[in-house]
């Protein structure tokens, strides 16, 4: 019943270590809240093949949904498109509806002072060239608008870079989507910390509460190396009842909790994090 | 000439939002500041089946070098070696030297007092189970150490997850590999800021810098949205002869800010971030 995704990140900036992709890592925290299962994360260059490729293969693993982020702007080195539309083997055309759209926000920036007159150069004329039957998504923010595809149940939706305008589009045009196929579904999760034990000698311990507790998915970070050791344990279950996503995940805890300190070790709760 | 490279982190926590692919972007800027090409970053789930998929797509592609991060301690969501070895279509076996490796780990722990014994239990020994024909790498920080496999021409590492030990594992056993591998190239960037015009307007430009500079390549990076235009330019290329690849990326830099003023726009330099 769980959905899955795949986020596909485009552009250099993220392949020479420039930054830190902190547009996937907003994207997987809420997909996952949604009770969406983010299958994969890929980073790709400004290129189409390869964002093409990407996106194929992404396909090919049989995704309800792709997120692109990047690549959606007025320069040359904005590929997302061509790349989606050499994906879906379909050709790129100007969109009226996109168009619209862009040029709208142009005569905003006139009617504000910072342009002098509206001009649909090939640049800005380039943001509304989607993919046939594609559907623009508003950016109330940005000039580019994101883009929305459906093919073969597969929705693929393609993001700007910029974060901003990445979660005001996700949150006005992707979440009601999202929501609608992935159902009531509640991703419930909570951390502890152990000190005084080796992950070494925890690990047939969460082997154990796995077991007892099928679940709940119980995943161990060592912090500071095994000789001076710090576990934080992170556990984490999806649910369509809130309640039962909650009880479960308390009771493994508090198996958990039992069996480190039946070791010797010291358990202390983790603040979540944002 | 230049070798590429290929990132695969493994593990949940990526996929869930829960962390920052920190690793992620440590790697990607070291290997670009060695020479190399990052092509690919991609974030899997702990699971065999998805780690070795992701390892032989990253084969297929003719990577020169293929970096693992997370997945080699001791509990049973570290799958990264299961997963390489489905990926070579091998087995799993105890090294020796990986042993020893960990054995001295566990005896300098009951040096110090941490530990009462050495006991290699299953879990300990896990660390030491590594495809055939691999290689361990010192972990001077850490218990699990790394692992070289080399394939028909592709050499893969697998470092752990645990930042300080990533990077002392990769500074002292993976750094001679890529350099031996890259030569002495080296890669050069620099950054400008520009306001006062907007993304729309430059990216003419940037299309007639590029031409102009054959070898260097400029990406602009949009801050703020189009309506209060602030955009940093990075300008990069790679080079074996470093004042070769300095020079290009001034030239092509003096080009584009003279090209910015023209319209109107204003430059300043922007303070390489670490």
């Amino acid at each position: 019943l769980v959905q899955s995704v795949e986020i596909v990140c485009i552009g250099k900036e993220l392949l020479i270590g420039k930054i830190l992709n902190t547009n996937a890592q907003w994207l997987a925290k809420r997909l996952t809240s949604l009770g969406l299962n983010v299958r994969r994360i890929t980073n790709v260059d400004d290129d189409i093949d390869e964002v093409s490729s990407a996106l194929q293969e992404a396909m090919l693993r049989d995704q309800r949904f792709i997120i692109t982020t990047e690549g959606l702007g007025p320069t040359f080195d904005d590929k997302t498109l061509e790349g989606l539309a050499e994906a879906l083997e379909c050709k790129l055309e100007i969109n009226n509806e996109a168009l619209k759209m862009v040029e709208e926000k142009y005569r905003k920036y006139v009617e504000e002072g910072r342009m002098e007159k509206v001009e649909l150069t090939p640049p800005r004329v380039k943001m509304a060239r989607l993919p046939q039957g594609a559907k623009p998504l508003f950016n109330l923010i940005g000039t580019a608008p994101g883009v929305l595809v459906e093919r073969e149940g597969v929705s693929i939706v393609a993001l700007p870079g910029v974060p901003s305008e990445m979660k005001v589009i996700f949150e006005e045009s992707v979440l009601p989507l999202l929501k609608e196929a992935a159902g009531d579904v509640t991703f419930f999760e909570a951390s502890l910390e152990a000190t005084g034990v080796m992950e070494s000698e925890v690990a047939p311990l969460i082997d154990e509460v796995m077991q007892d507790n099928p679940y709940v998915y119980v995943k161990s970070h060592p912090r500071g190396g095994e000789g001076n050791p710090r576990i934080e344990f992170h556990l984490s279950t999806t649910n369509q009842d809130s309640g039962v996503a909650r009880n479960r995940v308390s009771k493994a805890l508090v198996q958990l909790s039992e069996l480190i300190q039946g070791k010797g070790g010291k358990i202390k709760p983790v603040k979540k994090e944002d």
